[in-house]
């Protein structure tokens, strides 16, 4: 190739977006409503978001007010159900890792919490310890013990115990004959030409991760938790980030065949790094992100050291000019986690205006973040062993059609 | 291609032998050395015979003597083993079928319980049910219900309740993590190429039968079975028919990358039907064997009308030239269920000389197989759900190493 076709390719290539790789090629990041085309997902307008909120009774989650969860598929389904006073189910999840988890990673379960409460419905979670068997180099017991460690830092998000069911699939899959028969019957409706069309699997794959999607498409169909559901075919909701749905997409294909309900999704985009939104917020870079067992010396440090700036070179040059806000990572946090929209409307104005400066910026931002991280990590202090046992209960949830 | 292209092809072609076709090309059948060949086995020779003889202190049952049981990989370190008064287990299985089961299905599962009964081991039998599910058009109800239809068939034959688990797959995943923690290290021992190399499988085949050899390998591997065998590491020695020998070449490979021991095998020859050699011995057809609740008067009519004569076509001719038994399939049969050699040996010589004729062999065949269906019978009328439950309870056995 010529450099010129080289240059003209890294300019059309598309952001990559998929379970194991998030990179967005622009300053700003991951191009979302180009992905939305891409995936042939709905986007989250004014209108989705009044029948929400029309539905509920509530106002919408500032996530989605915002943009944060910014596509969907068939959410009218679940909105229609939940009119109608009929139930559902919301399924997520989380693929363990070793290290702390960052506040990115708790995006969806932030959001699923509202949902949570607001519909009030069962929420089951997955986390996939077996996919980090079958994708690194680990030991079972070290997955296992990654998953119960991970499992206490979701719970602290604040979910109900009585209505919340979280599972790791290396006990669970053989506590529960269920979930292996429904893996069956979406082994059977799946051929490997469409997982290698779907997530890219290639010959020289390992068979474990060509049979995986069917791993993290069972918790989609209720029939998986008869102790919850009997043997009721309830819909399901499935929040989650963006990448999930490749596994998702398959999953509706295969709801359609075995004549169950398809599972609808809200999909999240990304937290970006502290570094920029081209950069992947990475769990083994502790300074990409704040991470949840930050100090709030650590979290004011990384910001003011590393979050990428909107800012002008000079003072002057920023009074006069203004800054970014499109690329201000510390603002990008602010969308996230500041809820006063009056609030941010003016944090932005002044910045953009140039009346206020960087500096000043990143201070609202660590003054935002650093309670709730604060507030998090007392919850976390009380996710006991004894707590955990209780949300990883093979038992009934709150759950009457 | 020329229709002598197409004559040379048939005449080269190999027998078809895997876990879902078994086919010989000849009027005597399989050709069983070039099996061995082909898949690179060992022969079970005289000096095996004598080594198992003088191991066990018992004579070698008639299965060994007369290469019923033909093949061995390794068979010489479970030897090895016995005499140096360590222990080992027994794995054998089945993928269930709707129908009743015929005789054929009987020589793994008899030469079994001769093992077990000669060694004092644990046995573990596997029914795959689960296989079933993704080769047929069936439902997981169906499968689990003929799976424990045949799992009375099996007991029938007489195993030990005290030291034998029988499971089918469906049920006993979901109930034993350990299985599906060895299902994933396996399936991370072996690539798709593998399995297309190994069984066959290609692009347009669902992901379930790609990943099925992982669920026909794992109760090689004695951490499978932690209620048996607590933490052990204890060998494996799998009989089977030679058809399966496919699922034990991929299972020593994995478990060479494990650092666990290699499977031993011991491969059977088939059981013909009655039709001859190279008719597959079909358990949807009544008329091509003998099922296990045949009447004796069905038994009769079947071995008569049915079973394909070595005789010559006329009484004269018989007498003067002689049966032949090489193809003779009620005198097949006789090698497998009449014990005595030297009555054998006298039918041989009878049958060869023309001095005894086809309908007198077919009486001998009848007197010899029908008591020993009846026995079968009577013992497969105690099988009761009780005695079933027994045997798949999740319990300890036996075993103390």
């Amino acid at each position: 190739m010529t450099e010129e076709q080289i240059n003209d390719l890294s300019l059309n290539e598309d952001d990559v977006v998929d379970p194991w790789n998030v990179a967005g090629k622009s300053q700003t990041g991951i191009d979302y409503d180009k992905l939305i085309k891409r995936f042939g997902s709905q986007k989250i307008d004014e209108e989705v978001i009044a029948r929400f909120e029309k539905v509920t009774g509530k106002r919408a989650h500032h996530f989605l007010r915002r943009g944060i969860f910014f596509s969907h598929r068939d959410i009218h389904s679940i909105l229609n159900l939940f009119e109608s006073g009929k139930k559902f189910y919301l399924y997520t999840g989380r693929g363990p890792s070793s290290d702390s988890m960052h506040i990115g990673h708790m995006i969806p379960f932030m959001f699923t919490k509202w949902l949570q409460e607001v519909f009030d419905v069962p929420l089951i979670i997955q986390l996939t310890d077996d996919e980090k068997i079958l994708w690194r180099d680990i030991k079972v017991e070290d997955a296992r013990q990654m998953a119960h460690s991970n499992a206490k830092d979701i719970i602290a998000v604040g979910f109900d115990p009585s209505n919340t069911f979280i599972f790791n699939d290396l006990d669970f899959i053989g506590q529960c004959p269920a979930f292996y028969q429904n893996m069956l019957r979406i082994q059977k409706c799946v051929t490997f030409n469409q997982v290698k069309g779907i997530f890219g699997f290639g010959d020289s794959d390992i068979i474990g991760k060509i049979t995986f999607p069917s791993i993290e498409a069972a918790p989609a169909f209720s029939t998986t938790f008869p102790f919850i559901f009997g043997n009721k075919v309830v819909p399901c909701l499935v929040p989650c980030a963006i990448d999930q749905d490749p596994y998702f997409r398959m999953t509706r294909d295969v709801a359609a065949r075995l004549k169950l309900p398809k599972p609808s999704l809200l999909h999240a985009t990304f937290l970006p790094a502290l570094q920029g939104a081209q950069h992947k917020m990475s769990a083994s870079d502790p300074n990409a992100s704040i991470f949840l067992n930050d100090t709030p010396k650590q979290i004011k440090n990384k910001i003011n050291k590393y979050a990428f700036s909107g800012g002008q070179p000079t003072v002057e040059e920023h009074r006069e000019k203004g800054g970014n806000s499109e690329v201000d990572i510390s603002f990008k946090y602010l969308t996230f986690f500041l809820e006063d929209d009056d609030r941010l409307a003016e944090i932005k104005k002044l910045y953009e205006s140039g009346q206020m400066l960087t500096g000043e910026l990143k201070k609202i931002a660590i003054d935002t973040i650093t309670p709730i991280i604060q507030d998090y990590q007392a919850r976390r202090a009380k996710v006991t062993d004894e707590v955990m046992k209780e949300f990883f209960a093979i038992r009934k949830l709150n759950f009457q059609l």
